[in-house]
């Protein structure tokens, strides 16, 4: 059993039911993967709320965010001539692809960090041309009192990585996207390195390379260069089809602990953990062999996707990392781990204090 | 007819036959795509050169850059169990992506700038992990007595775009690597606008996008940020199936001047022009309908990849454009536009002097 994750008792925390839809006559058919911060002594998840208009027979539908800033549903006749199914999330009509479902970030907020209260109103919806199909899966890092936000934009112009700020959660500043198609799971480091800002993400292959684990330096946050590739899919292993960075690496005396997930053929999304280099980041130090956590419990290999189990946001206390992390695409759940449990027993990094 | 071109009557100025291969026992299989500018009183080319090991029967062949920086040859059976061929140029053994080809860069110079001479060496070789598969397509700029070179760099990571800059074509400097994959055909503009650089790429969709002609900026060539989409492809257009950009932008009083390409569902590949405004380069101010270059010679209809007139290099002297481009992915050619022409005919902008 290489799964070291202590679960939460009351899993999942949020449910699609404790969310109110934002548009009218819509459902919300999946509560997913949060960014994580702390925030005037309280836990903020910024949690993915994905939304659908209800089933319409003999069609299928796509909701997309119009000029005016509104949602409309574009509905298409479901003729296997044009239409092709990509996935559950995904169609094709007349070869344009687009999303069954459309997704906004909203905050929800706890004292004890395992209970939840869920904002009424979306926080940040898909704005402009690049966030038409709506914003994704946001990371949070938190820099000299200000709050980073990176998150997925999707459009007809393919899916990207955008930056926003906010000191208070009520103003908000939008940077534009920094890194262009294909890239999503971008985690920006929570501090400099030498005069540097870092930051992982995921930018995906088109015939050669694969969905691999890339790194970039700054020196505003805004624009980045200097590229590289820090870790590979590994064939036969759990994470041999494609690999993306999760929450914002965490800072240990032995290195910059990056929670990750990968999958496998099968599509089954577990976490697994990277070490690199304290000072020089672009280097890895250690990576699990096995996963830190599979998808074990029902909430977790059943639901709208089920067998995954996805993070892009943790808090820490001492040596006490909670984890945050979609469920099936559908829950938000939390477990806690063991920082030095990862290190010497994932990640085999002989610490001072091994027994 | 849109086709604009007055070609040059010793079409084509480069051919394989005229260039000694790299690598003992290898054939050069395609001179192509090259990067134009002007250093002391010459016309340099840049050019991408293919070479391939000999055909084995039984066999398909990859030639990579080892760590040491010395071209080996992979072989693999030739077995239906293991080998996919994906075209002339690409194949996958067992999942994973090869070329069966290997790109370096080299000069070729001129004087009238019809005539040209190749060197017997390459200028620059595939080097580092991003680059083991070679490289390919450089387009050059000149800014303030430096040449910058964007390149696109292949390996089994993907294709990347990486920068290399140079003052005297002797020393070089590398700058890594400038946009992740997948991106290639990068176009830098030559000069700033308002304290920004700004380069013209490009990104290929996943699953959901295109491949789209980008824009970005930068504040020191080497970090980039604002990425912004300018144009898409058209559906039943020449310009159907995939646009990139070309050659580096050209200053006009009306704006800036891109030649770019498209192709279509039968995978041909012809120029048209963009005029992107001059202050503000996010802003396309006019596209050409139709081609301003079409593939209609025999050496642009026939060879190692038919039906394919590409640019990435070009030179101008007043109103006259003299354009290098590569035809058939095997010959590197040369044509001469109007600019005025393509202003007037093909992007319908009403020049002072329209007559």
């Amino acid at each position: 059993m290489t799964d070291i994750a202590k679960r939460f008792a009351n899993n999942p925390i949020i449910s699609p039911n404790d969310i109110n839809p934002s548009i009218d006559g819509f459902d919300v058919i999946g509560v997913l993967n949060p960014g994580a911060f702390r925030f005037n002594n309280q836990i903020g998840l910024l949690i993915r709320v994905a939304e659908a208009p209800p089933v319409l027979d003999g069609f299928v539908q796509a909701p997309v965010i119009d000029r005016d800033n509104t949602v409309k549903t574009l509905k298409f006749p479901d003729d296997p001539q044009f239409l092709t199914l990509k996935e559950s999330r995904l169609f094709s009509y007349n070869g344009k692809t687009y999303l069954t479902s459309i997704s906004h970030l909203r905050l929800a907020w706890s004292e004890d960090e395992i209970h939840f209260k869920v904002e009424k109103e979306p926080l940040l919806m898909g704005n402009g041309q690049y966030e038409s199909f709506g914003i994704e899966d946001c990371r949070v890092i938190n820099i000299d009192d200000i709050f980073y936000l990176t998150y997925t934009a999707v459009s007809e112009k393919g899916f990207c990585v955008g930056l926003i700020s906010t000191k208070d959660w009520y103003n908000f500043e939008r940077w534009g996207i920094i890194f262009p198609p294909p890239n999503k799971n971008t985690a920006i480091f929570p501090c400099k390195i030498d005069d540097y800002y870092y930051a992982l993400h995921r930018p995906s292959g088109v015939v050669i390379g694969g969905n691999y684990i890339w790194i970039a330096k700054s020196i505003d946050l805004k624009h980045w260069g200097n590229y590289e590739c820090i870790a590979v899919t590994r064939p036969g292993k759990w994470d041999s089809c494609g690999i993306g960075p999760g929450a914002p690496p965490i800072k240990t005396e032995y290195g910059w602990l990056e929670i990750y997930h990968g999958t496998d053929k099968n599509n089954r999304y577990c976490l697994g953990a990277l070490l690199l280099d304290l000072k020089n980041p672009f280097k890895v130090v250690a990576r699990s062999e096995e996963p830190i956590m599979e998808p074990t419990m029902s909430y977790e290999t059943e639901g709208f996707f089920g067998n995954v189990v996805f993070t892009n946001g943790c808090v820490y206390d001492g040596d006490i990392l909670t984890v945050y992390y979609g469920a099936s695409d559908e829950y938000i759940c939390g477990a806690k781990f063991s920082i030095k449990e990862i290190l010497t027993e994932s990640l085999k990094v002989p610490t001072t204090n091994h027994r």
